[in-house]
Formats: C-alpha cells, sequence, structure tokens
C-alpha cells in the first residue's frame, strides 16, 4: 500500500533530522529562550522583510489556530471564515472551546472574498440588534485553502484592505504554505503576507518537518503578551530548540522551498494524469492536493494499492478523492501511480 | 406611537404584580430555597404531569439557555440547532462563550426535522475524522419557533425518538411558549413536553412576568448538580422568591394560559386583516408573532402610528416586519391597527 | 423568627416598589436602552462627578463581577483578591469560568494593602519564568468588606496609586457600598471612587432595590463594547427598565444613602448591646454586619427567636456569627433582640 | 558552564533517538491510530498490569493536566492540590482557563495528606452555601512531587481511599515519574498507580524522550471520548507516531527505569557532597532534585561554573537552590561538581 492520503505520513526531511541528531546532547534554555529559536526567527523574520515582526513556535496547527485567535480576540469577538475552513470543520471546536464564534461564509473552491467579507462586517455594525451578535473581529484564511487553492496576490490585498478599514485582523493558516508558495500558479510571497496580514503561521508539519508551525506576527498589538498564552494553552515545548532547529533547517539554505517545488510538480504530473483520462476535479488548483472523481470502479481497484482519502459523494456512482504528495513522496510512488490512472 | 414592536415592552401582568406587592415585605431564605419557588414548582410538575422533574428559575432566557447547555454538556459536544435559532443568532455568542459549538442546519419556517437531525447525528459517527469534529449531544428547538411557527406532536415525537436513539438530548427553549400552548393550531401539551424533552423551560418575561423562565427538567442525569451552574454563570438570584412569586401568579389560577389565548387571539385579528388585505406573510403562523411582507410606503405610513420590528428585505420595493401582540396588548390598540391596515 | 441573617430577605423599599408599580404599563425600549436607565445613569454620573463614566446595570453581584472581569481582562491575566473576598469563596468560581485566576492575598479583617499588593506585582515582573505564572492585572476589593470592614481614603488612593504605576485595574464591588458611604467612620465618597477606580459598582439588591447593581466604569478602555459582555454572558435583562426604575428611585432624593444610614444607625444599637455585654466581635467595624463571638449556650438560646448566619468556630465553646440589619429591619426587631441581648 | 538547573536541557536518550531515526521514512496513519501508539500502549497497560487502561500520548505536561483536568470535570468542580503544585503556580493559570478553580492546600515538603484532602471535602458537603462553592472533585498529585519528595504507598493509598469514599477523582502527575520509581526510598510501583489513581501521567519530557507524557486511564468515566478533547485542545500530534515510537523505546527494554536510576544515583552522590559540607537542605528527598541551602558567597563562586536554577530566598545571606540531573547528565560533570562542592 502506498500512501497518497495526506501529507503527514512520514518523519522529517533528512536534513531536518540530521540537524537535530546533531544538536541532541547540547545543552540549552528551554520554553524557545534557545539560540535556535532565536536564529530561526531572525532568518524567517529576513525572508518576511518583516525586521519586527514577532515570530513563536508551536508544535501543531490546531494548536496554533486556537493560541492565535484566543490571543486576538476579546471574549464578544468573533471569527469570520469559509465554511469548509479547517477552523470550522476539523478542530473539534477549538475556536469555541477558547470561547469564540466561527462566523461561517459560503465558500467558492474554499475561498471566501473581500466582498462577502465587507457585507458581513457591515451587516453586522447596521444590525440594530448588533451588541446581540458576535461581533467580526478576525478573518481566518487558509493559503492554499483546504482544498488546494490559492488566493492571488490582489484578493489578498482586498481582503487586507477591507479588514484595515473595518479594524478586523487578517490571519493566515499556512499549514500548508510550501507548496502554496510554490506553486505554478501563485504571485503571493512571504513579504506579502507579512505586509497583508496581522498574524499567519509557516506550516512545518507538513513540509518537512516531524512537527512545527512558524508563527510569524507583523501587528505589533498581537505581539503583546503572546508566550503568556502560548503557555497557558499548552503550547510552549520544554525543549523549545527542537522546533528552532527545524526551521533553522528549513529555512537557512531554501530547503523549505525546494522540498516545496518538489512536491507540487509531482502532483502536477498526477494532475496532468488525470487530466488525459479526461477525470475531472471536485476543484481546480496547482498546489500538493488533487480532488478527482471517479467512479466507485475506479475507486475500488485504485484503493487496492494507493490509500487516498474520501472527500465526497457527487452522484451516484461517483465520489471526489483527495490525493495528496508531500516532500517525503517518492518518484517511484508517482510512476507506478501514474501507470495505474493510465490503466483506469 | 404604539408599540406592536415585541412582546416585552411592558411590565408584569396586574396579578403577577399585585402578589409582589403583597410579599414585598415578607422574610424568606435566599437563592431559591424559599416557600413560593417550592410552590410554584409543585404547581409546574403537576402541570406538566411530572412528578420527578426539577424545576429551576432563571431570570430570562439568554442565561437560561447558556446555563441549560453548559450543565447538560462536556467540552467537545455542541448544541445542533435551525440556522435561524435564537442560539445562533442572538446571544452574542453565549454558548460558544461556554465553550461548545452550535452545530447549524438549514431550516424550513424556522423548524428543522427529525430526518435532518438523524442525518447530522449519522454523518458524525460515520465519519472517519469524528473524533476531530464537534460531537452532536443535544438538540435545540424554540417552541414556538423564533418565526412563530409551532412543532407538531407529531414532529416532537419523531425528532425526541431520533435523540433518544442516537443518546442525544432534547432541549426545547420556550422563551414564548404560553403563545404556543394556546395557538389554534397547536396540539403539544406541557405534558407532552416534559415527556419528549429532556430539559424545557416555560418564558415568564414575554408572557406575563417581569422577569423570569422556569428551567423544567425531567431527565435525572441533567438534574444532577443544576444549582451549582445556576450560581456559577450569574443566574442564581438573590431574592429568588421574586421568580417563584411570579410563577405562582401565572400558574396558579391558570393565567399563563389565559393571557396566552388573549394574545393569540388579537394575532389572529390582525392577521385577519392582513389576509383581507391580500398582504402576504414571510411565514404561517397563528402564534402572537406576524410576518407581513409590506411595500416600502405602506411601512413608511404605517410606522407613522406603529412601532414594529424590521424582519428582512424581500425585493426591490418589500420587507418582510414582525408585529407581536401581547398580554398586555390593549383592545383599543388593536382596533386602531386593524382600523390602519384596512386604509393600506 | 425574625431574620437578621442577611440583608436579602425582603422586597424592595416601597418608593422603589411604588415607582415600579406607576411605571407598570408603560411601553418602552427593552434592553436597557430606555429613558429610565438613561435618567437613572445620569444622576449616578452626577452623584460620582464622572461625567464620563460609563454606567450599566446588572441584575446581581456575582453577575456583575463575572461581567466586569470577563470584559477587562485577557486570558493569562488574573485578579488580585482577599483570600476573604466573595470572588474566591462565594461565586462558585465564576471568575475562573470564565477563565481568570483569582490571586489570593491573606486578608487582615478582609482587607488587602498597597504593599501587598504591589509586592505581588513585583514578584510576577521579577520572576524568571513569569511568563509561566498569571499576569496580576486586575485588583478586586469589596467596600465595605465581607466581613463589614472599610477602606479609608488614605488605603485606597494608596492602593489606586499602586494600580496605576502598575499598569493594573483598580475595582470595586460595592454590593453593600450604602451601608459603607453611610457608616460613622467612613471617608470616601462616590465622586472619591470614581477617581480611583477603574470600575466599580453600586449595590442595590442589598439596599433597597428588588434586585440591581449599577456598574460604573470611569476608564475609558474599560468602556468599550461592555454591553456584548452583558448580553453574551446573561446580564442584559430584557425589561432593562426595571433596573433604571429603581436605582432613579434610590437615587433621585438621596434614599440610597437615607436607608442605608438607617441600617447601619440599628446596627450601632445592636453591636453597642453587644459592646455593654462583654462580647467580643470578630472584627471591628462600623456598618451593618456585626459578627459577635458567642458561646454554644448563648447562640441555641438566641437562635430560638432570631435567625443569623454562621462564620465560624473560634474555640470548643465559642462561635463567631454574623447578624445583619438592612433597609427593611424594623425598629421594633431590633428593639427585641437588643431585649435578648441583655438577657444573655 | 554546565547545566544542572534542569532535567530537560538536552533533547533524547540515543536509543530513543535511534529508533526515530530507523522508522523516519515509514508510512503510517496520522494522529496516534499507528503501530507504535499501539504497541507502546500495550506495553505500558503490561507494566502497569492494567489491561483495561486506556493509554493516550501528549506533547507535554501543562497540555497533559489542563487535557486530563477538562475531560474530568463538570464547570463547578475543582481540583484539590497542593499549594506548590505545578497546575497551581506554573501554567499560567491554564486549569482556570479550562474553567476550573483550583483549591489549595497548604502543603508540607510539597505534599498534601489524606487528612487533609477529607476535610476539604467534608467542609464543602457541610457548608450551608455549597452551592455557592466550588465542588472538590479531584485531588492532584505529583510523584516526585515539585520539590522532589515522595508519597510512600501508604500515603497513596489513604489519599485514595478517601477519594473514593468522597466520590473524587484521583490524578498524579509524573512529569519526573522515572526518577520517583527509581528513587531509593520509593515503595509505589506502576501497578499501585494503576490501581489507585483514576488517571496518572508517565513523563517522557524529562526523562529520555524528545517530548511526550503518557497518560494511563484505569478509570472507564474518564476514558469516554478523551480523543476527542485531546484533539480540542490542541494535544493530538499529527504524526502521532513519533509519541509511539519514543515510549516504545523506553519502555520495551526497561530503558525508561534504568535511566532513571541512573540519574537518581547521580543525585544520591550530589546529596551526599552537600552532606559531607553539612549544608542543609530545603527538603529531604531521594530524587533527582536537590535543593541546598548555600550562602550568597558559594552561590556566587558556584554560579560561575554552573547553572542552578533558583528556589527561594531563606534568610539574609542564604538561598535555597535546585540541582537536577537527568538520563543526559554525564558522569564527568558530575565528578566536576562534587570537586567544587568540597572547595565550598
Amino acid at each position: 500500500m502506498i500512501y497518497f492520503n495526506c501529507d503527514y505520513n512520514e518523519g522529517a526531511h533528512e536534513k531536518v533530522l540530521r540537524r537535530l541528531i546533531e544538536t541532541n546532547m547540547e545543552q540549552t534554555e528551554g520554553y524557545g529562550c534557545d539560540p535556535y529559536c532565536d536564529a530561526a526567527a531572525k532568518i524567517i523574520r529576513e525572508k518576511c522583510q518583516a525586521p519586527d515582526a514577532a515570530v513563536h513556535f508551536l508544535v501543531g496547527g490546531t494548536q496554533a489556530n486556537a493560541i492565535v485567535i484566543t490571543a486576538a480576540l476579546r471574549p464578544h469577538q468573533g471569527v469570520v471564515s469559509a465554511r469548509t475552513a479547517h477552523v470550522n470543520v476539523h478542530e473539534t471546536g477549538a475556536i469555541e472551546a477558547s470561547g469564540h464564534k466561527v462566523l461561517v461564509l459560503p465558500a467558492k473552491d474554499g475561498k471566501i472574498s473581500a466582498t462577502q467579507i465587507d457585507a458581513c462586517y457591515q451587516a453586522h455594525v447596521k444590525d440594530d440588534a448588533f451588541e446581540h451578535i458576535v461581533q467580526p473581529k478576525m478573518v481566518y484564511l487558509s493559503q492554499p485553502t483546504e482544498l488546494g487553492t490559492l488566493y492571488s496576490l490582489k484578493e489578498l490585498e482586498e481582503i487586507a484592505g477591507v479588514c484595515r478599514r473595518n479594524g478586523m485582523y487578517l490571519y493566515i493558516d499556512g499549514a500548508r504554505l510550501g507548496y502554496g508558495l510554490a506553486a505554478a500558479e501563485n504571485d503571493v510571497t512571504l513579504p506579502d503576507l507579512a505586509r497583508l496580514c496581522d498574524v499567519f503561521y509557516i506550516g512545518g508539519t507538513k513540509v518537512g518537518a516531524l512537527f512545527g508551525e512558524a508563527v510569524v506576527i507583523p501587528n505589533p498589538v498581537l505581539q503583546q503578551d503572546f508566550r503568556y498564552i502560548m503557555k497557558q494553552r499548552g503550547g510552549m515545548l520544554a525543549k523549545g530548540r527542537l522546533l528552532g532547529v527545524q526551521f533553522l533547517a528549513l529555512f537557512e539554505d531554501d530547503l523549505y522551498m525546494e522540498i516545496s517545488r518538489y512536491a507540487d510538480r509531482l502532483a502536477d504530473r498526477i494532475r496532468e494524469a488525470f487530466i488525459r483520462k479526461k477525470i475531472p476535479f471536485l476543484v481546480e488548483n496547482r498546489t500538493n492536493q488533487l480532488f478527482p472523481i471517479l467512479s466507485d470502479e475506479d475507486l475500488k481497484w485504485i484503493g487496492e494499492k494507493y490509500c487516498y482519502s474520501y472527500q465526497e459523494r457527487m452522484d451516484d456512482s461517483h465520489s471526489a478523492v483527495r490525493f495528496c504528495t508531500s516532500w517525503a513522496t517518492s518518484e517511484e510512488a508517482v510512476e507506478r501511480l501514474l501507470g495505474d490512472i493510465d490503466r483506469l
């Protein structure tokens, strides 16, 4: 069985692992106050061209989302997101457990628009009963989205504009950010994100690290006392340097982009194979997740060799499923899959 | 200006007020441990034919909803409701502030069905990632709904059946319960509610009391330690007898039903007047809230004499608005309104 | 049985009740947006000489404490209080249920000092592990304290000074504020409180109202969006004018101070009777709560006629108990008690 | 500089690290549903002689405490602990952020007694105002305690007895459990813990792992839906097998006990060196933390070569400090320290 079901089946990229091995017996301060975290934060600030941004390292994505949102909002404030957003559907209510409502908007291909966000904000302030309704204060986007699509720079600039005019924070979940930055159609850079967002995170768990997400906070208001919230919510790793060491390995030689490009290229090859067979997709995209719509018969056959993840039923005899590539996907595995797609 | 905008513009019914005056200087225990609360609870248990139900008195509806849900659910469990439900839209995220997600279903005329609820439950248990998703554990209905519609006995029995089969609690918000019980088309009784629900509340604020809601808890599991949660969430009134005295006045001579019938009858007269003028409604119902769809011109004209509440825009020149009657609405006010409707 | 056990055994002062009766059938806006709330807020601002303070009305003390603290603090911040403080011992963890730790200091006669508070703050900022410890951000005092003692103006000024120097909020719980303001030894005024506090509340439940507390917020930072939090935490009364009407009655003719002086005077008479019998007190004070230390024999005998509340065991044969007077205590009841104290 | 300040300065034991390297490119299911987590859970159940216990793996101690307590308690229930307990002082209010009060008892050498716990419980149930007070429902102990002391088997049996009689849960935080189990004076085994506790955790972060704590839940009531809470609170690691692999390495060849004995033996040598110099200790213990009381002069001198952590000021010229050993402490480092202690 070859796993294409997700992008976190393996451990860490060998260069990341090697740095962990090399530093294993060093003695450092705990809780992220070590030279490795400092160096990794420094290089991330440089890559983002954001010399004043705060950079903190957390272990996972749900943790990052809950801590960022908890740290940013007052109790009556909510987060605007796509209905398909990870914070809305796949975190067991972590945001609500922190006391905040997720204010969902209908999504198109996993994305929401500046117009929708502005309408949501305006509807709130114009409602006579506005104090009886959760105040929309933060916008949550995923880049790439949960459906592997990307916001263009223009779209992000429009959304950031709406946020600033309305006093809302823009937060981008970058669990798979590398696969977005490296995508063929992408025109958004790390400096763009640092310029447009109040806070965002650069995902490591799905892009080469054993685990770890780097939270970047350009907005000084959101920087204040962030580490208290990290500790309180169980997000301050005792041996915090494990995160610093990994992000240093990922960013010092551009490894993060290199392995992201690799995964996207493999995904492109699989995508083309499906297209050649005239197999439609749930959504068009160019990142590391593919959502082909396959017949039950094809799914049964291909499921004997490959693990994919189930997405949704489309009609009586077809379902959309997900195939992912990652930094760890082997060329061989892809070759075999390509061969079998041709046989569909 | 005559107010038809809501059903809580005035104070209390004179008989309720009189009992408060008569008992004003009596000395009793605080926090609801007094003979009036005991007597009111006893009579409510009798009316509900639920001798083992717990009955507690709270000050308002948002408070009641938050306390009931907080007391019933574990942190990973959510409440299934109509998208239009009060807990979802008009409580500033009180349920989320208690840590629980509201799992919304599309509503038809303010109602959800047993089929929808069962599908929601089944989708959860069948999802491979079920532990990553909020567990649907309680169903929240309003009777009447926020749109003045009613669940029939058959509908409630089906919903209760689904809840029991799936280990879910059924909770009914009865903020306007009297106006539902007294409605022409209603076939649900208090004993039905006590038999079908795990917990429900009988609204006083909108039906004759200065304030107050009587929470009835037939399910012994949900009875445990309820008063701790009341106290913790600011819902234990120091002079708790104020609630007991009022509910005793409302229930000892059937005043609650009498004044509810009165309000529904007035609403029926207004409804007929709109129908005579061929004015359509946003939703058909027979309780104390009416939602006529009026032209901008008519609204402007009628708004000079009467206060209504705005509901939603229907087309370029029409809006649905809400007119409410209540125990406090005078026959004279209705006569004047009828005359003016005829002039539309 | 005559109740001296607490100061909330009866309903409302007759003048308060009369105003509720007179206004009962008026139609007003709900949720505190009515002329009575406006007028009551205006007069309270005048009495406080705080023209820019926000004034909001809540139903009870636990609710007021939870809402004020929830509205003021970020998740990692805590409230510094005396160990004996109401928020620490008698609110079923309402503050913790809002997510905040109560940071307790040893109390002397129910009070804490500026020196203690400053030491608590300094210990936090100087601790290497400060981010692992709850940040002390608000000071909670009760005036009078739970033991009926009073902070002097000098003490409050010192505490306010420490708070300002350290960026902490000062919050005073005035559940029994009238009985403090009216006490023989008091030198603190409402304008002093408005000048020194960031937020405080003037208690109505124990001082002439059926229920109700007036929250006064001089600090503009704490004013922002306060009503959202009120609604979310179940503290926005539908018929909000009931609170405005009562506070207007209490403040327009100085009724609040008049009835407070009356209660304190009765307490003084009882106090003198105990002193004449050489009965010691748990704590010396001049407000409406007395804490005599009585023998088991005396308690048994006096408990047959009078209801008191139990405070704590002092030695093998003596306990401290509490007798309260209030605006509702009759001269006759006090005369009888005085006679019986003489017989101890 | 040689670090003796804490027991988490280094990475992982080489055998643990090797297993991570060996399994790095394997593909497994995520979220702890992999063969390594299964195998690690199995071996832990065997070591605990608790075939029906649930075993879950979390990343860190604060996370484990917050998740266990959140999963176990209803909102009005609190955790009884020593004043010095980690949950009370060093988790930035994580327990309160989950809504629960920590009910502190005075500690002797970091420990509380069955008698104290029973008195706390009895005081609650006998209080007239019990519903106004947080209900003590869980007891939190650390074994070893934050001061390196140990509960004896007899003490734990007495505490467990009190808990069972009173319907309270017993939870033991084993962040340093290995160093307790391996201590010279210890008479408590893993099967004892599994028999006496409702839930406890075996610490990995401080005992040979990169990170990780194994939560063992013998009580079936507390097992229900635990993984939902893990996910919601950010504690479900995407590559969950990293935890399984590490605990398997620690437990399959008794490595956990072997390295714990090693660290305790080194600590014993340092302890003896202090004793030889007649240097007193803050507390007597036999685990891997030592708390000598040293003069300012000695501290300055020794601080130039060794990093220790500061505990508390004892008098004008002396402070208690902490020296820790761990699985990673080298014999050489200890030899040098012993030499320097002799020179004090």
